[in-house]
Parts: structure tokens; sequence; C-alpha cells
């Protein structure tokens, strides 16, 4: 049996003179693409590059769509109205989907961005915004998240096709969550490891928690990062070993 | 001969807290909304509003493109490189044809908003920037614009489709230009002579110059003004008397 | 013994084009202005309009300071970084400080805005944040704040200035705090009663909670609102009630 | 006699979660810090840490004035009211006052950024914008310069001090401007020559213009860059060179 993965980043995550993170090397690395669309990073000029060179690469561009704060990088919980967050979401969603139309592809999916992200494991009303907004914008577009999230949960429930994710660089509770970067094991920094986690997450589901008991994750797509030289390094090493070991990188949805 | 004349005006330029004109009553009386995207003025939930509502009216859906200035209200102009430019209108467009979508529309063209509007009349860098934004985004827009302007010139020669406008309540040079809002004379107050100088455009394709002279502009579309209670009410006047006189006042295109 | 209170409102929170409130009417009607700074409302031109007209009149200005979210118009909780919430603050006072220096005053007390305000009651970080950034700016500017609020508490423990403030038009608590904005009587609607509670605070340093126990809170500072034309209207009505029962009306700081 | 100049830099242009140029590098090379003011770079905490940082070190604090435009980081012509510009640069120098006063030190000077400083070569109007907020905010700050400029022009007829700059990096015209950076030897490359130039420029106030003339400039600051690990190292250079021929490398005010 063919055993598949995507493998997502953020990118595009630069704002005006200022640069963030190895776009190009990235998109050599990953199938799908989540691209900042202008409200936590990410200037017009930078989406329409990104988007192009994405879509060059046969990379799945998806929308990471944050918060409206450009100082905080959409890092910083904001308590919004969910009527005006689901706005902000078909905005960011629409800005970026006309870049990627402009280079022969689409927006193929989104994914909640930073403190938005942590957010929708658990706040109902702003997940059920950003499934409003996707359901609105397009309904067959997939949301890519966490696994037990809120979002997840209301996604399926409003029918919508979802994407469950993993991350071979944090450590995982026994319950599944992600270990608060507060705790001091939250990011497993050993690169070995970080392969081969990645490799089991991929084979067979599963991720050591760090009590030791063994979770079954499933994730249809790897989250690796590319903000330093050694994180695009390791992002390689990552796929080398996904493909050594037999797994097909690709991404979750057709892309040309 | 049955004579049409489509009636356009600014639309969806609050923001948060702050309202401005009357969206509402000037929906019932324009057959094409310019759209405010959010760089100058409109956030998401106002365009989430006003495209519904245009929508349901068969308000033909404009993207009123303008510079990133939210503090100047788009009426500073700011001398950008043209791709970022470009990138700027694509992502205006973009995310307000999200919203026109979503409430079964489409954006139908696209007109400059102040400073650029009045930028590309000679600007030929810009011009041809706003061009080529449109262009890619979708070659079919019709670019709204003023008679004469490089805008125009610019959009013939790239083979989009051309809507010209005139403004009933601004005085023209004799060389068809209009008379700088810096001069005493530049904005015509009297709403009789506004009504009556609209029935002639639409009529005659005239208007007279402020020497006297008769200009011919052959408009194919009026921009009334809805920013104060009196604008809407001389807006209906102008309607009404364009109906009276047998004018078939709807938008030039398709709205439904 | 010689009966004072103070009026305070908020003022200077257009931004650009957009208008908001009257300014002129409220600064004769005011003995405090806590002017917006700029993060949600209150763009430089603004303020330098504000500053003068309040120097002139004698009316103290004070630096209304909150979130960076001009979308949100200060009124969404950010999950912010103290240390960056107090540079936040910083930064807003020194900006109005220029101002009000410039037309001979300077700011003389602060006053959270919004959510930020709502947030201090409660929250001990942020509450800790605003404490810290006014004792770095100036340790002698009183803190505006609700009685019981971790702001004041926090102020007090810091050797700050503080100022307690009522609200006439507000529903409280039997515990003294104001019933929210969800309940369907927060607001008192009647003017005669918001008048007569206006006085019988000033006189008495007391108010009617929703269950009918009377709650002494001795405030300082009365906050009256300016956003409608019926709102100065009963502003003024609430300080000639004030005037007529016997009450000095004026500023808790020296404004010349 | 003792030959003295003053070492200025751009500093403090980082935004939020992107970074830019060394601060703490150039701090201990430079006399005078350029420190952007939050409209074209510069949140609020990174000009918290770099006035502590400069303070620490008696570097002099400027205020690096520039448009409102983060997207194009200042560098873009914005054709404002001047009285708004007058506005936005007395927020700006404010703003920062607060937080170098609270390091112990204070705003010491006014240099205009990017596209403002470009512009005040020769638009009067912003020139005179940019001098008269000075003059309002502390008519004994100096401003920071171009030889020649309209801004020195006016600076100098309203009372105010000016400082005069140069580049050694820069090639200059005959007429003693700088050849603009479209021209393909506008930026001198060689670090050996721009120690040189330093050097030369000190010593004995002149350069070699484009045409091989001498141009007497009589600076009394020359601008080093650092947004690369190469120009701190070349700043480093050009000090050390400077103290190797006896200049005396300090600030032209006090920093006490």
């Amino acid at each position: 049996m063919d055993v598949v993965i995507d493998l997502n980043s953020d990118l595009g995550e630069g704002f005006g003179a200022w640069p963030l993170g190895d776009d190009e090397a990235l998109l050599d690395v990953v199938t799908s693409a989540n691209v900042a669309c202008g409200f936590h990073a990410g200037d017009p000029s930078v989406l329409r590059r990104v988007t192009e060179r994405a879509a060059e690469r046969g990379v799945a561009i998806g929308a990471q769509v944050g918060y409206r704060d450009l100082a905080g990088f959409g890092r910083r919980f904001i308590d919004m109205d969910p009527h005006d967050l689901a706005n902000d979401v078909i905005y960011q969603i629409g800005a970026l989907d006309g870049f990627a139309r402009i280079a022969g592809s689409a927006v193929r999916y989104v994914k909640p961005h930073g403190a938005l992200y942590n957010a929708v494991v658990s706040h109902a009303e702003q997940a059920a915004a950003v499934v409003d907004a996707v359901r609105r914008y397009d309904p067959t577009l997939p949301i890519l998240g966490l696994p037990g999230s809120e979002l997840v949960r209301r996604a399926e429930e409003a029918g919508l096709t979802v994407v469950l994710e993993s991350f071979a660089d944090r450590a995982y509770t026994p319950e599944g969550t992600l270990v608060s970067r507060r705790e001091p094991h939250a990011v497993v920094r050993d690169p070995d490891e970080v392969v081969e986690r990645s490799v089991r997450m991929a084979l067979e589901g599963a991720v050591r928690a760090v009590d030791g008991s063994v979770l079954t994750l499933r994730p249809q797509s790897l989250c690796v990062h590319g903000d330093t030289p050694g994180a695009v390094d390791l992002a390689r090493r990552v796929r080398k070993a996904l493909t050594d070991a037999g797994v097909s990188v690709r991404s979750f949805v057709e892309t040309d």
C-alpha cells in the first residue's frame, strides 16, 4: 500500500523591507505552502512572488489566515467578534486567491496562523467563525488543523474536508495535545529525533508522548519550519528520510 | 433609440467604529457601487455588508482600489513602485471579489480612488500598473475612468473594456479636464444645475465648460456622491430627472 | 465643606477622514479630556487640535491609552506580552505629551481605553504593565480608574496617585462592579435618572445598585459621554445640575 | 586645533517579529543614533531597547522621523498636507522622547528618514513642515541635514541649529548633491575608498566629486550604514581610521 504524507510550512511572512525565512529554499522541500495573507505578515508583492514560485513548482497554496496584527505577527490572541473574524478570514482568502489564480493555481486549503491557530483548538466561537468563512468562500476547501481541536470538530460537522497535521519537532502530552511552549521540553531539538519521529508519524501514524506512551495521530500532513537556515536543512533531511523510507511525499490536493 | 446611463457612487468607506456616508440610501439610487477595498477605507465587515446589499438590489459591484493609506483616506499621492502598486491593486480586487462572490455576484469593474484616480490621469507608470493588475486579474473587467486620461488610453491599448464617466457636479475646462478643486468654482453647487447637467450629459453627451463652450464627453456613467444627506437627495433627484427624460438608468454590465 | 467633582470624557477619537463625537461641544462641558493617542483612534492632527482647544479652556489633558487596534477601536482584548503593553503605553503617553506641551499644557493623567480599561479591572499582568509604564514615564501622573480594580490596587501599591471614577449612566452590581453591557439593563437610559445619580454620586459618594442596595463609591470624577448629540446635552445637564447643587466642578489636577 | 566629527547611523528599524540591522554592534561604533519612531519602522519595544542601550553608551538619540508607511519603509514620497506632516513629525518626536527620557536621556536632534529626507532637499512646503514641527516641539533641537537642502535653509531661517552631514559611501555631483541611486556609480563600494573619503571629509571638509573636482562640504557628521554585517565592519574601520588620523569622534551634542 502506498504511504503518502504532505509536508507543509509557513511562507510569505516577510513584509515590505523586512524579509523572513527562506521561501525559495522551502518551496523545494514542502508540498504545501501556508502563505501569509497580509494581516499578520505578507505584503501584496510577497504574495505575488510566493504564489508564482509555488505554482511553478506544483506546491499547493494554502491561505494562512491570522489576526490583523502586524506588530504582533498574529501571535497575540484577539478577542474578536466572531462575525468580524469570519469576514477577516474571507478577506484574506480572497486576497491570496487572486494572486494564486494569476499564477495559474488557486487557494487549495486554509490553515489558521499563530494565536488564531491556538485559539481555535478550544475557542468554540472563533473556530466556528473560521469554519463559517471557509464554508462560505468555498465549501470544497480543506482546513488544515490539529487532531482533536474544536476547529476540526466543527469543520467536520459543517461537512468540510479536514486534513490533520502533526509536528515532528513538538512534544505531545499523553492526551495528544502539544506541550505548551512555556514548558522546558516543548520543542524536540535533536535533529535526528525529529527525523525519526517524522518517519514514524508517516509510516505508523504514531508518536511517543512525553510520558513514553504511544499516541495514534494518523496525520496527513507534517508541519516543518523554515525560519532559520538550520530549519531548512532539517526540513530537507525530513523529506529525504521519508522518501528513503518509501513514503510518497505529496500534497493532499491536486495542484495542477 | 434607447438612451442608457449608469450611475456610480463610492460606498463602503467606513472603517471599524467609523461610519461614512449612507450606503443603504445610495444603494437604492445608483446602479454601480464603487466599493472601498480596505486600503483607504472599508474593513472586511463593511465589505461583507455592502456587497450583500448591492447584490440583493442588482447593483453592480466595482472595486474602488486605492493607495494603502487609512490615515489619509487614499487622498495623498504615493510615489510607489509600479510593480508594488499593481500588486496592491490585485490584492484589493481579490479581497472584494471574495465577498462579492459570497453574495452571489462578483467584482464587475474597477475604479481607482482618490489620489490614485487623479494620478492615473497623467502618471504613465501608475496608470500602466493599474491596467496591468486588471488585465492579470481578469481581462474582461471594465475600468471606469476619466475621458482622455492616461488610464483610459493604456487600458484601451491593452485591450481592456473602458467605461467613461463624467461628473455633473464638477466644472470642466475647455479642454475637457476637471477644474482643480483648488479653484473657487470647481464644484457646481446649485442642485438644479447639477440635475440639468446630468440630463444633458446623458441625452446629448455634452456639458458646458467654464468658458461657455460645449464639450462632447459621451459618458457611459455619471458619478454621484453620497457623503452628506443633501448629496443623497441630489442623487435621487438626478436619477428621477434622468428617468423622467426617458433615459434608462442601468449598469453597463450584467449584474445577475 | 466644598464638594468637588471632576467630569471626564473621551475625546479626539476621530481618525483621518472619519470624525467621531463633538469634541468642541464636550470641551465646554468637561474638566478632564481623555484624549485618544493614535493606537485605537486619534491621528496626529486630531491630537494637535484637541490638545490646543483643551489647553485654551483649561481642561486637563489625559492620555487615553489603548490597544493598537484601529480596526477594532481598541474594544477587543489583546493578549499582549506585558512588556510590549507597557511600551505601547509609554509610546502613546509620550506622543500625546508632545502635543500637550506645544499647547502650553502637559499630559496630566492616564486612563486606559475600551478593552484595556476592562482588562485591567482583573488582569494582573496587564494592570501591572500600565502601572509600570506610568511610573516610568512620570510617577507623579495620576491614573484614572475603577474602584476595586486591579489597576487601582497596583497603582496604589506602586505609590502612584489614583483617581476613582464612576459612571452615572451605568448600572452597578451590589458588589460595586459595572453590570456587563451584555445584560439588558446595563445602561441607565433615562436622562433624569442619570442627572439625579450624578448629583448623588458627587454629594454623597453613593449610588443605588441594581438590587436596591446603596453602594459607597466616593468618586473623584464622573465619566460622561459625547458620541451623540443627545449625549452632549445630557453631559451639559449633568454639569448644570451639579453646579446647581453646589458642587464645584473642576479637575483633580492643576491645569495651568 | 581639535578636529571633531560625529558618526550617525539609522537604528531601531525592526518592527515586531522582523529584525533589521545590528543595533547592538552599531551602538559601539556611532556617536549619534537616528532612531526610527514607529511610522516607517520601530515598534515601541524596539524604541525602548535602543534608547536604553544608546543612553548607556552615551550615544546621542535622534528622532528619525518618516512618512507613515510601514509597507514602504518610509521610502515612498507621500504628497501630504504640510500641516498633517508637521503633526506626524511632532507625534514621532514625542513618542521617542518618552523612551529617551525614561532611559535617562532625551531626543537630542531630528533627522528625516528615507523619502522624507529626499523630499525636503527641494520640497519647500514639506521642508517648512519639518522645521515647524521641530521649532514647536523644542527650538533648541538641532536638525541633521544635507548641505544646500531646502530643509537646512529653512531651519537656519527659523533660527534652528543645523548640523550638516556627508556620506563617505555616496558619489557627489560637482554641484555638491548626491548622485541619484538610479545612476550606476551612486554608491562607493570599495571599502578602502570609503575609509579614505571619511578621513578627508573629517580633516579637510572636502570630497572629490564624480568629475574629479574637489567639493568643500565641511560636514559635522558622517552617516554610516549598518544594515549588513559588512557595513558594520566598514563603520568600525571608518571610526578607527578617523581616530588614528587624530580626529575626535564624538557627538555634536552633550549626551551625559
